[in-house]
C-alpha cells in the first residue's frame, strides 16, 4: 500500500503571498506546523508570477488545469506548462504522488475565512465537513459555472481551496497568516483522524451553493461605470434582498437588485475578478445531510484502498 | 498676466485606480466637479503601468522627477520619460503651464484622508494649511530622507500629494472614490478662494514631521522573517510608545519599540513599500504657527505676481 501524501499549494497567484510567507517560515523551523507524520509536499503554485509581483504570467493558473490543455506541455504559454508540470510532479500517478491538494488563497473580499469545494466531489464534501465541524467555516460549492473551469484541485482525486480575506494583493497581514496557519492545522489533524479512523463526521453541512455571478455597471463603450455600493462592500455572506443597493453611479444613482429571489452574495469587489466581468458572485444557503458515501470515499482514498 | 492653470494626477501609480476612475467618469460629464473656473488639466500619470495593472513599469514615477535625470528624455526607461514628459507638457515653463500639481494617490495603509507636503514650502504649506482648517485632514511632511527623493510636486511651484486608504492596489472602493472627489472640490474651491482673496487661514496648523523609516525584521540571509504586529496593523497616526508592539514571528516572538521617544507611525504595512524597506513610518506630531510669508507665497503664486 502506498503511503497518503498530501500536496500543499500557496501562490497558485503570485500576488496572494501570505500563504507563501507562511511556508518560508515553515522551511526554516519545520516543527512550526504539526503534520501528523503525513508526508506533504509545499510548492509555490507560481513561481514566475510570484516574482513579477503579478497574479499571473500569461493566464490565471487556477484556470489552467483543464486536461485538453496538458498535451501542451512544452507551450510557450507559462501557466499551461506549469499547470502540467504541477501534475506530473504531484499528481495521483505523478512522481510524488499526492492524493490530496490543498490549494491556499486570499481575496481583497471581506470572506473571513472560508473553503471553495469544486463540483459535488464525494471525498471533498467530506473534508469539509470535518472542517466546518470543527471551525465552523462556510463552503462555497462553485458549480455549474461554464466560463470558469481548469481549477488546480480538480486535478488532484480530493482537493479544497481556502479562502481568507480581505487583504490587499501583495501585502502581508497578521490576521491572514494566522488564520491560514490554523486552517492549515486543522486540515492536517483531520486528515490524520481520517487515516486512524477517528473521526466525527456531523451529520448536516451547510453549502453556499453558487447560483451566478454579476457584472459591474458598464456604459455604451462597455467601461464599468459604477462600483460596489457603500451599504454591500464588506458585506460577504449577507443576504441580499429585492430592492437592496447593489452599485452606486457618481452621479447618485443607486442601482439596485430587482429579482424576486434573495441570495447570499460572495467576492463582493474582488481585485482579480474584474478582468472576468465579476462584481460579486450569487449562492443559495442550503442545509445538507452528510451522505454516509462521502465518508466512505474520503476513508478509502486516505487509505490508498 | 497668465492665467492660473492646475494639474490634478491619477494614477501616478499604475495600480491605484480610484482617482484614475473619478478622472474617467469626470470626463463623461463635465459637472461632476466643479473647479469655479479655474483651468485644469487631468491625466494619468502612468498609463503604461496602468495598462499592466502594476505600480510602474521600469522606476517609480514618484521617485523619478530628479532634475539630472530629465536630460535623459529619450532614456529607454518608461518612467524617466515620463517624468520628463510630464514636466514638458504642464511644467511651469511647459507647453500648457500649471503653477500648481494635486497628485491623488491611494494607501494599502489605514491612513484615512491625507496630505503629504514634501521639504518646507511656503505655498504648500499654506495650501495644505486651508484644506486642514476646512476637512480637519492630517500634514504629514516629508523631508530630510535621503533615500526617497524626486517626487512629482516637486517639479511644481506647488503642489500637495493626496493619499487615501485603505485600499487594496487594483481595487475600486465606494468610501475611496467618495473621499478623493471631497479632497479634490475641497482643493479647488480653497484655490478658487485664494483667486478671490477670499481666504480664511488658520492660526495653526498641525504636522506630523517624518523622522525615520523603519524596515521588517530579517534573518540572516535578509529575507523578511517577521510582520506587523496585529495591535500595530491599522493604527496609523496613533502614538507609538516604548515597549509597544512592533512585529511579530511566526514562532510567536514578539519585537517592541524599545526606544525612549515616542513617535506617531505613519504608512504601517503599506504594500508598495516593502520593496523599499520600510515597514513603516515615524513622525513627530507638531503644532506650528502659520506664517504670514506662507499666505503671501501662495497668494503670489496664484496671482502670477
Amino acid at each position: 500500500m502506498m503511503q497518503l501524501q498530501v500536496l500543499l499549494v500557496a501562490g497558485t497567484h503570485g500576488n496572494e503571498i501570505n500563504g507563501i510567507w507562511l511556508f518560508d517560515e515553515w522551511n526554516k523551523s519545520s516543527l512550526l506546523i504539526n503534520t501528523h507524520g503525513i508526508k506533504t509536499f509545499k510548492v509555490i503554485g507560481n513561481p514566475e508570477a510570484k516574482k513579477a509581483g503579478k497574479r499571473y504570467i500569461h493566464n490565471d493558473l487556477n484556470r489552467s488545469f483543464q486536461k485538453e490543455l496538458f498535451l501542451s506541455i512544452n507551450s510557450s504559454n507559462f501557466e499551461r506548462s506549469r499547470a502540467s508540470e504541477l501534475v506530473n510532479l504531484y499528481g495521483e500517478k505523478g512522481e510524488n504522488p499526492c492524493q490530496i491538494a490543498l490549494d491556499f488563497h486570499t481575496t481583497t473580499a471581506s470572506m473571513g475565512s472560508c473553503l471553495v469545494v469544486y463540483g459535488r466531489r464525494e471525498a471533498d464534501l467530506a473534508l469539509a465537513s470535518l472542517i466546518q465541524n470543527q471551525l465552523g467555516l462556510p463552503i462555497y460549492l462553485h458549480e455549474a459555472d461554464q466560463k470558469q473551469t481548469g481549477f488546480l484541485v480538480e486535478s488532484w482525486p480530493c482537493g479544497l481551496v481556502v479562502e481568507i480575506g480581505p487583504v490587499g494583493q501583495g501585502l502581508l497581514n497578521s490576521r491572514i497568516i494566522s488564520q491560514t496557519k490554523l486552517i492549515l492545522e486543522a486540515l492536517m489533524e483531520q486528515i490524520h483522524q481520517v487515516k486512524n479512523l477517528n473521526l466525527f463526521f456531523p451529520d448536516k453541512l451547510i453549502i453556499h451553493r453558487h447560483i451566478k455571478s454579476i457584472d459591474f455597471p458598464r456604459d455604451k463603450e462597455g467601461n464599468i461605470d459604477g462600483y460596489v455600493h457603500s451599504l454591500r462592500q464588506s458585506k460577504d455572506w449577507q443576504k441580499l434582498n429585492k430592492k437592496d443597493e447593489l452599485f452606486c453611479k457618481l452621479n447618485g444613482e443607486i442601482i439596485r437588485f430587482e429579482e424576486d429571489e434573495s441570495y447570499i452574495p460572495v467576492f463582493i469587489n474582488e481585485a482579480a475578478y474584474v478582468e472576468k466581468n465579476i462584481a460579486m458572485s450569487f449562492t443559495k444557503r442550503e442545509l445538507w445531510n452528510l451522505k454516509k458515501e462521502w465518508k466512505q470515499s474520503l476513508i478509502e482514498l486516505v487509505h490508498q484502498k
